[in-house]
């Protein structure tokens, strides 16, 4: 199975927000997950990069000003 | 290998643009793809939507106005 780890970047840590996730859709406000039991969470974010081979997905957050 | 084809959607159409992409960033004019042979791409586009399971990845092409 190839789901991914998605991780948010924050300061210099990547915090883990969801584990074996299947897909990423990007929407207006950030960005929504769903892992393949059907979880689905949603991150006020954007993507700032894709490994697909190291199953690897690294959000950023959204600047809010 | 969880590498995964790029699509482009156009009209009703998904064009092929890349296989075996292992990264993808989104940058600002649009999104850069490298595949697993080092092969590098860049469309003028966003990530529409994201399925791991199905290596399948959908851009849009990005409104120029």
């Amino acid at each position: 199975m190839c789901e991914a780890k998605v991780y948010l970047l924050h300061g210099d840590e990547n915090l883990l927000v969801m584990e074996a996730v299947d897909r990423i859709e990007p929407v207006e406000e950030g960005v929504r997950l769903e892992n393949i039991f059907g979880e689905q969470k949603f991150v006020q974010a954007e993507i700032q990069s894709l490994s697909l081979v190291e199953n690897r997905v690294v959000l950023k957050a959204k600047k809010s000003e």
